[in-house]
């Protein structure tokens, strides 16, 4: 089982920023949990719905609370006009997580968090709106298409697929993205989530929280793994071929996404569920190569280096086998994580003190004042 | 002297989050530095744009780089119109604050940043736009007006004033903005300026960062408390009634704004500074009572509480003697500490690891996984 590295050094790894009863990651040999439970049990049994559920209000949903929450999530779809001439302006050539992160800060604007009573409206709102946001660009930007967002789809990840394709999607791929939005919904501290409590630590609005927390997932070194995983693998026409370009980029020391993890030392508990989700798509489409492929880069990651599979490289081929654009990953990123940012972003502002740490000074000590005409 | 307050506990307060070689903020009795300068020497004798190039580029110009950079910032001051129709899509009771982020954030789809090899270019453009930007939509959407963002002011500090109220400003009010903006440039690990570093830690584009850092801001613990100290300084008529009005705040245990700080302990080595503009400022118009109420609750403040005005409190007063509207205030700072947060962001990728603390986990052990059916 996983356990937590232990580090100490830059970047806070291994200090405590505070307090949360939302997730262990790594902990005590238990991999992932959510409030508790392991992501397995979650992956496996429930809609994506339901995790969001117990991580924003507390619990697990029973089946009146769902069948509400859907409903009340269903309603609120629509794109308000001022935010669609917002995204018919961004161009084509724009990062899709610079859409997001604008998409997100522009409906701040137009439906502004006042009072953080509200905080739980805003929230569902923004989970409801993403996957139409980004793929209503997406459609007029690449395909001059405005798309309906108001749909008949039951659930976040079906509304994902039928906004991006416009019509309703297969049952398989609803599944998997309920599993895929499950294991992507929360982390703990990781970066993303970390600027989202710094920013809600000052009492900012949620919309400027999640906002700034869409701008840290879009670095490479976080949201951006499972696309660079998808250019890598889609390189190679069969395994062979796969292997031997992974043993000449180990030994030039090239950087090979996917795989391993700042706190996971053994495994990422995630792996496991979304191979298993690959697998499936792979023999649905026929697929002769690219699920191959991505076992064989695994299974050479791990006889050479003992690095395994982190949450990001199946879903690579998975996401690709469901047609989904590799540009749009990251985004879809969002439209889970979004839950967990949002829980964080209610704990911190229910045991707050703003986030201002100190800083090493490696400066100069004093530096006089030079009237501008003496300097060089 | 001020001198750091010594704290433990949470917030990250008084633990090292990383290095800095910017900023000094109540160490060794110094006061506040930028890059070992005092800040009363730079705000006495030097304009903001010579303050903006030592924090960005790691010394005071010459004349001749001041003047380059000045006709540098003056030459990208236009607005592309894509951006032009979001901010015209911005409804006039928006909080200015969404405005800035969602505008920054924009530009960023517009003019991306692709490379860190551009950090320079797109980091001037921004501190060149963001006044513009800001009060565009200010006429716009108050008073229907389409102003031009491509003046001839010399400075960025007279571009806000010469934007905001569409006319060349006067050279005392030029004076002021140049002290005010030195005055908020750069204030070490605060917590938006660390909101830009986390994001930053992931390899994020710049303005990812900067939006980041502007949706911390806009919280009312961090950079709100000018236009909180506005709004309470103008309801009093003149000092005795400011003086009544306090006593009876403190005695309500009333949150006062505008006065101690989370590091400063014996003063905020800024509040001469614009105390001082803030009094000619006052002579200046013919105040009669603005002024004198400040002074009077300043001092009962610290009569009272040993607490002192720390940058915003008579950031208050100067800014209304300029004729600009209070919900502006917060948009200022930005225009200024974008050079600081701009800065930190180059200082973070030139030395990065990935911002990751861990937390202390609160929630249960384990909880077990219980069918949709069978819950309560």
């Amino acid at each position: 089982m996983a356990e937590a590295k232990k580090l100490t050094g830059a970047g806070l790894r291994g200090q405590s920023a505070g307090e949360t009863a939302l997730c262990t990651v790594g902990q005590s040999g238990a991999g992932l949990t959510y409030r508790g439970y392991d992501i397995k049990a979650l992956a496996d049994h429930a809609e994506f719905e339901e995790v969001a559920y117990l991580l924003l209000y507390g619990k697990l949903p029973n089946q009146a609370e769902l069948n509400a929450y859907k409903a009340k999530l269903k309603s609120l779809r629509q794109l308000p006009s001022a935010l669609k001439t917002v995204l018919e302006n961004i161009p084509a050539d724009a990062h899709p997580m610079d859409v997001m992160r604008t998409g997100c800060s522009m409906l701040g604007n137009l439906e502004t968090e006042h009072d953080f009573s509200e905080q739980h409206e805003k929230i569902d709102r923004m989970l409801a709106v993403f996957p139409g946001l980004i793929n209503y660009w997406y459609n007029y930007s690449h395909h001059g298409k405005r798309i309906n967002v108001e749909t008949e789809a039951d659930s976040i990840g079906e509304q994902f697929l039928w906004t991006l394709h416009d019509k309703k999607p297969e049952q398989l791929h609803i599944d998997v993205m309920h599993a895929s939005l499950i294991l992507y919904a929360e982390h703990e501290f990781n970066a993303s989530t970390f600027t989202a409590r710094v920013c809600a630590s000052t009492l900012s609005d949620i919309h400027s929280c999640i906002t700034a927390a869409i701008g840290s997932l879009r670095g490479p070194l976080h949201g951006g793994a499972n696309e660079a995983a998808m250019d890598m693998i889609e390189q190679w026409s069969d395994a062979d071929e796969a292997e031997d370009a992974i043993m000449g980029m180990l030994s030039r020391k090239d950087k090979i996404m996917g795989f391993g993890h700042a706190i996971y030392r053994d495994s990422d508990p995630r792996n496991s569920i979304i191979k298993a989700w690959s697998k499936k798509l792979s023999e649905q489409v026929g697929d002769t190569s690219l699920y191959a492929v991505s076992e064989r880069v695994e299974s050479v990651m791990w006889r050479e280096k003992k690095l395994f599979c982190n949450a990001d490289f199946f879903h690579a081929s998975a996401y690709h086998f469901m047609g989904i654009p590799t540009k749009l990953f990251t985004p879809i990123f969002v439209c889970s994580r979004a839950s967990g940012w949002a829980a964080h972003v209610m704990e911190q502002r229910a045991n707050n003190r703003i986030i201002r740490p100190s800083a090493d000074y490696t400066g100069p000590d004093s530096s006089e004042w030079v009237p501008i005409a003496e300097r060089s």
